[in-house]
C-alpha cells in the first residue's frame, strides 16, 4: 500500500507511482483504474476527476518519469552525442522497467486517437525537436550535407528503433544503434 | 448477414470474411468473437475452435488478403523496385481500408505475445526476407556497397514508414517514400 495524503499535487504524483508500481506488476492488461485507486487508497472517481482513461493515466505517468532525461549532449561531436542520447532512450524505453508499459501504450494509440495526439504532443514531437536542433548545429557547422532534410534524418534515426521495439521485437544493441548511424552517415550506395 | 456453409475450408473463408468486414465497420475495440459468430450464422463455439482469440482471428483474416501481393519486382532497376512494392505495401497497410485493422494487429502484438510471434513470423518475417533479396541481388551487381548489412537496409526502409504508421500517424505520401530511398543510396554526411 502506498500511503496517499490527499492534497493535489502530492494526490496526483501518488495516483501516477501507484500506475507504475501496479503496472509493472500486472501488466498493462490486467491494470484498472479500480486497482490503482484501491492500491492507492482513493475512490475510483477520484482517478476519474484526473484522468478520463486508463491510457491517459499511464501516458501521464511515464510521461512524469525520465522524459527530461533524454536531452541531447552538444560537445560539437555530433556522432558521438547521438549516440548518447539514442543509447539513454533506448535505456529508458527499451530495457528499462517501465519499457513494457510504453509499448503497451504505442499499442494503445493504435485504436485511441486522443492517446495516439497526446502521446505525440507531448512525448514524441518534444523529443523529434530535439533531435532536429542537434542535427541543425551539426549542419550549420558543414558536418552534414546542407540540403539534408533534418526530419528524414530524425526519423531514420528512430525508425528502425521502434521497428525492432514495437515490430521483430529484436534486441537493440549497442551494435544495432552503430550500425544505424553509420549508414545515416554513409548511405549505402557503391562507393567510389 | 453472410450466408455460410457449414463445411470447413468455406466456414473458415467466410468467417475470416466476416472479421474484415465487421472489424471495418465496428473498429478493433468494438469487435468481438460473438458478433462476428452472430453476424457469420456460426455458434461461437465453432469461432474458438479454430482461433483461440479476436487476436488471433484478425490475423488470420488478415492474412488471407493481399500478403503475397507484395512482392518485388526485378527490373534490374533496384531503386524503382523497392519503390514500386514500397507503394503498394504503403497503400494496402496504410492507406486501405485494411489499415485501422493493421494498425490495431500491431497495438495488439505490444501486450500479448502470441500475436507479437505470429505476426512477425507470418508476415513481417517473409517480407522482410523479400526485401533482402531484392537488396542481395542488386549487390551481387555492383549496385549497393558490398559490405552493406542488407537486414539494416530493409529496417531502414520499413522503420521511418512504420514510425510514421504508428507514431506519429504523419500521411505516408509519396515524396516521403522517395525521400527515404533517396537517403537510403546517399546517406547524409558532407558530399564530396
Amino acid at each position: 500500500m502506498t500511503p496517499v495524503r490527499r492534497s493535489g499535487p502530492d494526490l496526483t504524483e501518488a495516483i501516477m507511482r501507484t500506475t507504475l508500481e501496479l503496472g509493472q506488476e500486472l501488466g498493462y492488461a490486467k491494470l484498472s483504474i479500480e486497482a490503482i485507486a484501491a492500491r492507492a487508497g482513493v475512490g475510483k472517481h477520484t482517478v476519474y476527476r484526473r484522468w478520463s482513461s486508463k491510457g491517459a493515466l499511464l501516458l501521464d505517468s511515464l510521461l512524469s518519469r525520465g522524459g527530461s532525461a533524454l536531452d541531447y549532449p552538444d560537445t560539437g561531436d555530433l556522432r558521438a552525442d547521438l549516440r548518447r542520447q539514442i543509447q539513454e532512450a533506448v535505456g529508458l524505453l527499451a530495457k528499462g522497467p517501465l519499457s513494457p508499459l510504453f509499448k503497451a501504450l504505442v499499442g494503445e494509440a493504435q485504436h485511441d486517437p486522443g492517446i495516439a495526439a497526446a502521446l505525440n504532443e507531448r512525448f514524441i514531437a518534444p523529443q523529434a525537436a530535439k533531435t532536429v536542433a542537434r542535427l541543425e548545429a551539426a549542419r550549420d557547422r558543414g558536418q552534414l550535407a546542407p540540403d539534408f532534410d533534418l526530419d528524414l534524418a530524425m526519423a531514420i534515426l528512430s525508425g528502425p528503433l521502434y521497428f525492432r521495439l514495437l515490430i521483430t521485437q529484436e534486441p537493440l544493441t549497442s551494435d544495432y544503434v552503430d550500425r544505424v548511424l553509420d549508414a545515416l552517415f554513409a548511405g549505402m550506395g557503391p562507393r567510389p
